[in-house]
């Protein structure tokens, strides 16, 4: 019978589907590595192609998985192995993208790439602002709600999202728009809201307008050491007070994380030494205008505030090195993968209070080193804005792993996060099945009531690998 | 029947509900002098005191009003003439305020004014930055999700809110807690979305968790002159290009907008003389991080910014002259009580694309010259960010208005701003009895639908006087 359902589904949409072994195969894999299987992939170019699609694959009982850029770190981009599902990949969806510079605004579909919707937005002098270590489509980055490194600065992609064009999974395959290209607009609910951040759990989003921002004309780093957790909460603090938004990022980078990114990547600056310090801080300034002859450059505006703010705090900040903005990020961005080489490694996505960051990791280390002494904390993250990559290597031996040993780790870390310090444990990454297991922990009854209730008026769970109640 | 059920709910909230008709009176009329009846006057001290003023009045068939500071400007915060209905006033819920400096975030009750929350923050170098010419009560700022003078640089309250505590109108009077102080948090849908920007259609915000801004140390502001509406979108794009995130607001006063303002307060400075240009533009420059002395001054950087403009445009951009920042911006804030003295007056809060702002302006004033000779346009607004308060004077004799008249100029004006420019009917006011008649005409049945099963799960349309289905 699925042969059938292929075969019509081909016959209605030659141009639009693929049921090539190869083809299927290479889109069922995720990042992660998690795999599954398919009848088909379907690659619409149009919202009408999307909303055709939605329609026939409902009647045929296929259950349709969005998939954007396949560069979710949750697993919810690709099918499992239950039967009759279809992928709907996105990414021939790129053909719209209108500038309208007088409103700094951009109407784009939403298979472009962050980085093809940069390149297109840099004649302008304007840019969507997300910096990711991966380069989603903007479709998946809406469904994720993507933060990265300067969120701090510019926001989630929730902030920069004026309107959606979204298929329903109704019978239909209702195309709606939602929103407008206006930055006020006070005319009831505001439901595009629901389909950021939600997976494709209500609907697919085909199209967006987006508010997008100036390109920094300027950039400084500086990489700080502190002494201990405590001095970040003060840092923090005295970065602002001095040079207030002007502060694009504040990342935090371990010893481990930082030696790991280092015997990766051998060409990497080493601008604390042979050593690294155990708490690390690149704090990052930028500013969007041009800065004239007559203006200090940031660089000195960041070294004359970090110099007085050592004299002011007697050394207990710490002391900071200078350096090439691309060099520090470099360290920055060569972690992860470099992380990922040590070998065994559970990644978790987590967020605080921004006072709670180092406290928990503080607390947490200790408890994993007392009863799991094989595992190493190479963690690195947003402490701008709260979030933390507390990223665990297992040197356990191969024989000795178990999957009940990396749950009952998973667990301790994530109780931890949630229960006693009132984080986050998806800060970025959004709910797939590889974290499926602690929204169903910690997410409330009634919240859960509503997302049936929305579920049932959109989509009955017509879509993708994430449902919500 | 009604005695009955004020005496039960007199007895059992002694302490909460006022039923004297000088309170119910007082609380019975709008910022617009619209006016309706009550039962009573409730004031609830605390969340749980809410929940169970819902549960009691649900029970007694009470339709009740959520009442926050009284601000509003779409009629929404007071009873009609219906039966049955009984004033929930929030001011007494305003008991609760902590800073998290660390965090940069505030917990507060919903009903402390807007004021009071910048006045705790102001020893801690922060506030909220949503600047308005009401001091409205945080709750009803939420509510509403207001805008303001400065949303260009700040966005508006639903960027701020990171938490809600909500009471529900449902039988038990369900009290939930949505999202949570992080910046970072992509576990699901948003739900708190949903009772932003929605009155209390789905309910009542008790309290709330905010991020919150650092104060600005320096202010510069300039008035230009334009020659023509066309020059309004290139100044948009010049000024950012040249001063980027430093713009913290661009402000639109028309000529008889300034003359408005200058006719009722008689110390206003005067920057062009006795004139008035017809296109005025207030530019502020801002930043919330200390200058040094080897800095330019936010005023150099504004002056020598807008000569060098000049000097590009060849004049085609106007000319500008420099002021203190306070004088500039107490004509703009003397419109609004300006043009109230000029006449009878039908105010339009309305939003666009930035470039569409003077385009609609100058298309509509043709129109109604055309063919309502008797009306003065006195527009103002925040052009920085697409909004628009086109303000009309009628000069009619009382005995040749009409009712119809008046709804005739509204659907004109409303009809071009939707229809023919894609604009909003309601920018940052929100939607309440003096414009709903436009919601019921531009909602579509799918955002009805939706609202009608987000009613049905939270609150029955319990609560207050916006239904959205």
């Amino acid at each position: 019978m699925d042969k059938q359902i292929v075969a019509d589904m081909l016959s209605k949409f030659p141009d639009l589907i693929d049921a090539t072994p190869a083809t299927i195969s290479a889109h069922c894999k995720g990042w992660r590595g998690e795999t599954g299987d398919a009848l088909f992939v379907a690659r619409p170019r149009t919202t009408s192609d999307v909303s055709a699609l939605v329609r026939s694959s409902l009647r045929n009982g296929i259950h349709l998985v969005p998939q954007s850029g396949k560069t979710g770190l949750v697993g919810a981009s690709v099918p499992d192995a239950r039967p009759r599902q279809a992928i709907l990949n996105l990414e021939r969806l790129n053909t719209e993208f209108q500038v309208d510079r007088t409103n700094r605004t951009i109407q784009c579909s939403a298979g472009l790439k962050l980085s093809e919707i940069n390149d297109k937005l840099a004649e302008h002098n304007l840019c969507l602002p997300i910096d990711l270590g991966a380069d989603p489509c903007i479709g998946g980055m809406i469904a994720t709600n993507t933060g990265g490194s300067r969120l701090l600065r510019y926001g989630d992609v929730r902030r920069h999202v004026l309107a959606l064009t979204v298929v329903l999974g109704d019978a239909d395959g209702s195309i709606i728009e939602l929103g407008a290209p206006l930055r006020k607009n006070a005319t009831g609910p505001d439901w595009k809201q629901l389909f950021i951040g939600t997976g494709a759990a209500f609907g697919i989003v085909t199209a967006c307008t987006l508010s997008v921002e100036r390109v920094p004309q300027h950039r400084a780093a500086a990489l700080v050491s502190l002494p201990d957790a405590e001095a970040l909460s003060d840092l923090l603090c005295e970065l602002e007070d001095r040079f207030g938004s002007l502060v694009s990022a504040v990342e935090f980078m371990s010893a481990n994380a930082m030696a790991a990114a280092h015997a990766a990547f051998g060409a990497l600056k080493k601008p604390f030494g042979e050593s690294f310090p155990e708490i690390a801080v690149l704090v990052e300034l930028s500013c969007d205008w041009p800065l004239s002859d007559q203006d200090r450059s940031l660089d000195d505006i960041l070294l004359e505030g970090l110099v007085s703010l050592w004299e002011k705090s007697d050394g207990r900040l710490g002391h900071a090195v200078f350096g090439r903005v691309e060099e520090m990020w470099a360290i920055r961005h060569a972690i992860s993968e470099g992380v990922r080489k040590r070998g065994r490694l559970y990644a978790f996505d987590l967020s605080f209070r921004r006072g709670d960051v180092l406290a928990f990791r503080t607390d947490m280390k200790l408890q994993l080193s007392e009863q799991y002494p094989n595992i190493s904390v190479c963690d690195f993250g947003h402490v701008g804005d709260g979030g933390l990559h507390f990223n665990l290597v297992d040197n356990i031996a191969d024989k000795d792993w178990t999957p009940c040993r990396e749950r009952n780790i998973r667990d301790l870390v994530i109780s931890q996060t949630v229960e006693v310090y009132g984080g986050s444990f998806s800060a970025e990454h959004g709910i797939g099945p590889i974290n499926f297991r602690y929204f169903d922990t910690y997410t409330s009854d009634k919240e859960r009531e509503l997302a049936r209730i929305m579920e049932s008026a959109t989509s009955n769970k017509s879509f993708g690998r994430v449902h919500y109640s």
